[in-house]
C-alpha cells in the first residue's frame, strides 16, 4: 500500500521563485538530528523495519505479545542498553539513550512506551535508586529482559501524588524482611505495564515503616523495593501476590497494563533500593538526606528521564503528522480557484492557518528538545550534577513534557481533520497517533500538576529575587517604583492614549517593531514576569491566613498560576528556537526560519493577546498588526512547508501513510488528465448552463 | 462492573446550603427532553439495553455484524421508521424520527451513523429525491432492511466539493438506460457505509448527461440513481461493479466503510430519482428548477437531516462525557487542601475552570439544537416550508453541526484528561467517544468548509441589507455615518479613552453590566455584524478584479470569514440559550440556570477578548473583569455542578463508566476510613518529621 520511497514523494506545489530564499533541506535536517544524529539515524532504521511497526487494528492480545518480541529483539540486535553503566555492558551514555528511544514512537508507541517501562522505569529504578548489591544481583537480567518488570509507583488512588500512596513496606527485624502491603482498594498499584501479563518482578513504592531498637515505629515516606511477582515459569502470580488485567485502552494496547496487589508479601531486607534510605538489620533507618521532603524529590528526581523522553517523543510524533498532512495538502486537490483549476489546499489561506502554526511549534518544541536532552544529559553523565541543575532539569521537563504533549495532541488531531475522510483511515496513521499519544498528556506527572510544579518554582524564584533585593533598600525601592509604574500602565487610560498615539503612524513600522528578536523577547519575557508577579501578589496574603484560608486564596489563584507557567514553557522554547537559528549558517535557510521562528513569536503572543492589551504591553493598534504580520509570514512560509517538513528527516517508511506516498497525486493527475482529454477530443459533454445560453 | 443504580450515584460534595438557589432536576430534566421527550425517553430505554451498547476492543468484524444484527432488531422492534410516509407504514414525524436517532450515539455511535446511513441517507433520498414510483418500488425494501443501502455521494477524489464528483451516468436512448461509469480512481465512491460488506444496493450520485433528439449532449449535473451493486444471495458485486473495504478506521468500525467503482453498469432509465430532473425516453431533459445551482443546493438541501442529527449526537455525547466526569471529579481526592484532608478534584479552581464552561457550552448547544429540531420539522412537514426557510434551516445546521461537533470533541477529550489514567481506559467511555466522534467534524460537509458557507451567507445577507439601504438615500447616509463612526472608534485613542475613563469607576458595577443579558447579547450580536462587515468591505474590491485576483483575495480572507462565522453561531447557541432560560418556571432553577448562560456569554467574550479590545467594544478595564466575573461564576456554579449533569437525564446504563458508577467513592471512603482507624487506634507510625521533632 506504502510506496517506500526514500523521500516523502516531491509535491507539485508553488516552488520558491528565484527571487526566494530556499532551504537547505540535508543541512537543516542535519541541525534537526542534533547532538546525537548519529543515534538517532540507527533509531530510525529500527522503526524502518516492518517488524517494528504497528499493525492499526491488531487485536490487544496479540498486540501486547508482538510488543514482547520486539523488545527482545531490541535488546538481542540492537544498542538500547547505552544508559546502563559501562561495567555492565552499557555506555553510561544517558541522553544519546533518551534520544535513541524517543525515536521508537514513530514505529509504535506501544513499543516505546514498553521499553521505557523496562529500561527506563523498572531497571532505571534498580540503576538509580539501588546501590551495588543491587545492580550486581537484579540489573543484568532486567537490562536483558530475563525478567520483565513493572514500575509499581501509581496507585488506583493516587496517581501525581506520590507522596501520600497507601502501599506500606513496614520492616520486620525478627525476621529481617519488609512486609509489603496494600491495605485498602485504593492502594492498589494500577496501569503498570508489565502487570496484566509479562511482569514476573516489579520495583514496588511503598511508605518505609521501620523502628529503631527500643524506638517508636516511624514512617520514613516512600521508598523502593524490589519485589518478585510471578513465577516465571508458570506465569502464576506468588503467594501473597494478586492483580488485574486493566483491560482494552484509549491507545497504548500493545502494552499489558494492569493492577497489583499485595497482602503482606515479605521479601528480604536487601530488597529495599537503599541509594536514598537504608534500613539496618535492627531496624535503624538512615539516609544521607536528612529531610525527608527533600529526599522524596530527589528519589522522584532520579527518574526524571522519563518526562524528558515523552517530550521528545511527542515531538517527534508531531513531525510525523505534520509531514503527512502537508505533502497531502500539497498533493490534495479541492474546489476550484480563479482559474477553474481545482486549488491544492495549502494554498487555501485557512488551511494555511491551521497547519502552518503547528508546523512553527513543533520547530520551537525541536529545539526546546534538544537543549532539553542536554541539561539531562549534563546532571546524568556528573558533568553539571548539582541540587541547582538538577531542579533546574527537572522544571524544564516539567514545562516542555507538558506543552509539548498537549502540542502533540493538537497537531495529531488537526492534521487528521485537515486530511478529511482520508485522515481518519487508520492506514493513514493519524487516528492512532492520536489514541496512543492521548495519554501522554496525563502519564508520568498530570500536565495540568507538572504547571502547577512548575508555577510553584516561578513563585519561589520571584521570592527568592525579592528577598535578595530586599537586601538592598535601594534596589527594592526601585523595584516597587517599578511595579507601582507598572500596575499604573496597567489602569491609566492616559498612559495608554499616549502609546496609543505613537502607534497610529505607520503600521509597516509597527511591524518591523514585531520582526524584531528583541521586541519578540521583550513581550515573551516580560509576559512570564509580570503574570508571576500577579499571582504573587495575589498570593501574599496567604502568610498571615489559616491554612484553609490559604488554601482557599491558592485556589482561587490556580488558574492563572497554570497560566504564568504555560507562558514560561512558551518563553523557553522561544528562546531554544532562537538560539537555534543562530547556529544555522545558510542564509536562504536561516531567513525561512526566521520566518518560522517570528510565526511561533507572533502565534504566542496572538494567542494571548488580551492579556498583552488589557496589561498595557501592546496598544489595539499594534495588537491589530500581529494578526496582519502572522498572515504575511503564512504566505511567505506556504512555499516552504514541503521542505520544512521534508527537514524533519523522515521517510515514506517511517510516514507510511498512503495519503503521503505520492498517491493522491497520481489521483489527481489522473483526473486533470482525463477531464484534459475530454476537453481536448471535444467528447465533453456541455455544460448546462452553457447549452441553454 | 457497572453498577446499574437509576441514577448517577450521588456526590459527597458539597451540597447547596439553603440561602443558595436549588435546581429543579426533575424539571430541568423534562425541560430538556424537549419538545420530543416520551420519544427521546422510549430511545434511552433502547439504549439503556445492552444488546444496543458498544463493547470496547470488539475486532472489527465481529463489532459490523453485531451493529447489522442491531440495525435489524431496531426494525422489527422498535419505531424507527416515523420520518416514513404513513402510507407505507411511517408516521411522517421528521422531528420526532431525528430526536429519536441522535439518541442512539448512546448505545454505539456506530449504531447512530448506520442507521442513518441506512435511513437518514438511503432510504431517504429515495424518499425525497425519488417519485411515487421509487416510493412504491424501492422505499420498503430499504426502509425494512431487506435492501441494506449506501449512499454513494463522496468520492475519493471529492469530499465536500459534491458539484465536482467524476462518476457519470450517461442516458442511452437507444436501451433506455443510464450508464454509470467512474472514469479515474479519484472518481470512485469512498468512505461509503454499507459499501465494504452488507450493501445490495446504493443511492449513486454522478453527473447525468443525456442529449434530446437531435440536440447535443449536455452535461446537467448531479443527480441520483438507484443501483443494485451486489448479489443478495451471495454477497458478490454484479457485473461492472466492484470495490474495496476502506479498512480500520479510527473510531465508527461498526460500520463496513467501503469504495465503489462502476465500469459502465447499465441502470433503466427510471432509476434516475427524479423529483427535481428527469429524462423522458427520447432523452429530452426537463426539472421544476431551471437554474442548474439552485437545482443542486434544492437536492442537497433535502438531506440536511444528516446534519441536524449529527448537531443532536455530538451535544449527546458531549452530555454523557461531562457527566462521567463531573461525577468523578466529584467523587475522586487528590492531594490536600488547607485541613490536610484530600480535596476532591472539582474543588480545584483549575478543575473547575477545564470542565464547566464546557457545560455551559454544553447547555447552551442543547437548547440551540433543540431549535434546529423544530426548524428542520417545520420545513419538512411542510408547515413552513418556503425557499428562504429552507435556506434558513441549511444555515443553521451548517453553523450548529460544526460548532457541536467540535465542541464534542474538544469536551470528550478534556473529560478524558480530567478522569487521569482512569480516562484513558476503555471500559470509561472517554477514549471510545472521542474515536468514534472524530469524524464527525469532518463528515457530512468539513466543518471548516460549511463554516465557510455560512459565512458567505452572512456576506449575502450583509449585502442585500446595504442595497436595501441604497433604495433610500437617507438611511444609507445614516448606515454610511455609523460605519464612519464605527471605523473611527477603532481608531481613535481619544474615543477609547473616554470609554475607559467612564470604566475606572466601579469594578462591580462593571460587573453588573456584563451580567446584563442586554449586554450579552449587544457584545455577541455586535462582534458578528462588525466581523461581517469588516470581511465585506475587505472583499469589495473583488469585483473589480480579475477572476483570479478576486479569489486570492478571497483567499487572503477565508480565516475572517470562518471566525465570523463562528462567531454566528455562537451568537445563535446564545441567543438559543436565553429563550430557553425564559422558559424556566422554578426560581433556583433559573437563577443556576442563569448564571450558566452567563458563563457561557462570558466565555466566549473571553475567548475572543482581544477582538472586542483592538476594536474599542470593551476597554482594558472591563475586559478584565470578564475574566474576573467568570471566576466568580464558577464559584458559584461549583455545588450544582451535579445537578446540572444528573439534569442531562442519562443514568448508569447510559453512562456506563465504572468511575462514574460511586466505585471511586467507595475507594476514597475506604481508604479514609483505614486512615482514621489507624489514627484512632494509635496504631499508625509516627512520620519522619515528627519523630525528629
Amino acid at each position: 500500500m506504502t510506496t517506500t520511497a526514500a523521500r516523502p514523494a516531491p509535491s507539485p506545489a508553488p516552488a520558491p521563485t528565484d527571487a526566494e530564499p530556499r532551504v537547505d533541506v540535508a543541512a537543516l535536517e542535519e541541525q534537526l538530528l542534533g547532538r546525537y544524529a548519529q543515534l538517532r539515524r540507527e533509531a530510525r532504521a529500527i522503526t524502518a523495519d516492518p517488524d517494528f511497526q504497528k499493525i492499526e487494528g491488531m487485536p490487544v492480545a496479540e498486540h501486547r505479545e508482538r510488543v514482547l518480541a520486539q523488545l527482545r529483539r531490541l535488546e538481542a540486535d540492537h544498542d538500547v542498553l547505552r544508559a546502563f553503566p559501562a561495567r555492565l555492558g552499557g555506555a553510561d551514555d544517558h541522553g544519546g539513550s533518551l534520544a535513541r528511544f524517543e525515536e521508537l514512537v514513530v514505529g509504535d508507541p506501544s513499543l516505546q512506551i514498553k521499553a521505557g517501562v523496562q529500561w527506563g522505569l523498572f531497571a532505571s529504578a534498580i540503576l538509580h535508586l539501588g546501590t551495588a548489591w543491587h545492580h550486581d544481583t537484579f540489573l543484568a537480567d532486567a537490562m536483558h529482559l530475563r525478567v520483565p518488570g513493572a514500575f509499581a509507583m501509581t496507585e488506583t488512588g493516587h496517581g501525581s501524588d506520590v507522596a501520600s500512596i497507601g502501599t506500606t513496606a513496614e520492616y520486620d527485624a525478627q525476621t529481617q524482611e519488609f512486609v509489603i502491603h496494600t491495605p485498602f482498594r485504593g492502594a492498589w498499584k494500577d496501569y503498570l505495564g508489565n502487570a496484566a501479563l509479562h511482569g514476573t518482578a516489579a520495583v514496588v513504592f511503598a511508605q518505609l515503616v521501620t523502628a529503631a531498637p527500643g524506638g517508636p515505629r516511624v514512617d520514613h515516606g516512600v521508598h523502593a523495593f524490589y519485589v518478585p511477582i510471578r513465577d516465571p515459569r508458570t506465569g502464576e502470580f506468588l503467594p501473597g501476590v494478586g492483580g488485574e488485567d486493566d483491560g482494552v485502552k484509549g491507545g497504548l494496547n500493545g502494552i499489558d497494563n494492569g493492577r497489583l496487589h499485595f497482602d503482606h508479601v515479605r521479601v528480604p531486607r536487601t530488597h529495599l533500593l537503599d541509594r536514598y534510605g537504608s534500613v539496618a538489620p535492627d531496624g535503624t533507618y538512615s539516609s544521607p538526606i536528612a529531610s525527608p521532603g527533600r529526599r522524596f524529590f530527589t528519589m522522584l528526581g532520579t527518574l526524571v528521564q522519563g518526562r524528558v523522553s515523552l517530550d521528545g517523543a511527542a515531538v517527534n510524533a508531531s513531525k510525523v503528522a505534520l509531514a503527512i498532512a502537508v505533502t497531502y495538502a500539497n498533493q490534495r486537490r479541492q474546489f476550484t480557484g480563479g482559474d477553474a483549476e481545482e486549488v491544492v489546499l495549502l494554498d487555501r489561506g485557512q488551511h494555511q492557518r491551521r497547519l502552518l502554526p503547528l508546523l512553527a511549534e513543533t520547530y520551537a518544541a525541536t529545539f526546546a528538545h534538544e537543549e532539553l536532552l542536554a541539561a539531562f544529559d549534563d546532571v546524568f553523565s556528573g558533568r553539571g550534577d548539582t541540587p541547582e541543575q538538577r531542579e533546574d532539569l527537572e522544571t524544564l521537563a516539567a514545562a516542555l513534557k507538558s506543552s509539548s504533549t498537549w502540542h502533540a495532541l493538537r497537531t495529531v488531531q488537526t492534521c487528521r481533520e485537515a486530511c478529511g475522510g482520508q485522515g481518519f483511515l487508520a492506514e493513514n496513521r493519524l487516528t492512532g497517533l492520536h489514541a496512543d499519544m492521548d495519554v501522554y498528556a496525563t502519564f508520568e506527572g498530570d500536565n495540568t500538576v507538572l504547571l502547577q510544579l512548575v508555577g510553584k518554582r516561578l513563585l519561589g524564584d520571584y521570592a527568592a529575587s525579592l528577598s535578595a533585593l530586599q537586601r538592598d533598600r535601594g534596589d527594592l525601592a526601585r523595584f516597587v517604583a517599578e511595579r507601582v509604574a507598572d500596575a499604573a500602565l496597567h489602569r491609566t487610560p492616559l498612559v495608554r492614549a499616549v502609546q496609543t498615539l505613537g502607534d497610529l503612524g505607520d503600521a509597516r513600522r509597527s511591524v518591523g517593531q514585531l520582526r524584531d528578536e528583541a521586541t519578540q523577547r521583550e513581550l515573551l519575557t516580560d509576559r512570564v514576569e509580570a503574570k508571576v508577579a500577579q499571582v504573587a501578589q495575589a498570593l501574599a496574603p496567604a502568610r498571615k491566613l489559616s491554612p484553609d484560608k490559604a488554601a482557599a486564596l491558592f485556589n482561587a489563584h490556580q488558574h492563572e498560576l497554570v497560566e504564568a507557567a504555560r507562558a514560561h514553557a512558551e518563553r523557553v522554547q522561544w528562546e531554544a528556537f532562537t538560539r537555534g537559528l543562530a547556529q544555522v549558517q545558510d542564509p536562504g535557510t536561516r531567513q525561512v526560519l526566521t520566518w518560522v521562528r517570528d510565526l511561533f513569536g507572533l502565534s504566542l503572543i496572538e494567542r494571548d493577546l488580551a492579556w498583552y492589551l488589557i496589561n498595557g504591553r501592546l496598544s489595539a493598534g499594534r495588537a491589530r498588526t500581529v494578526t496582519s504580520y502572522i498572515d504575511r509570514l503564512l504566505v511567505r512560509l506556504r512555499p516552504h512547508a514541503q521542505d520544512l517538513v521534508d527537514a524533519f528527516g523522515y521517510r515514506q517508511e517511517h510516514l507510511r501513510a498512503p495519503i503521503s506516498s505520492g498517491a493522491e497525486r497520481e489521483r489527481q493527475d489522473e483526473a486533470r488528465a482525463h477531464q484534459r482529454a475530454l476537453r481536448a477530443s471535444g467528447a465533453a459533454p456541455v455544460p448546462e448552463k452553457h447549452a441553454k445560453g
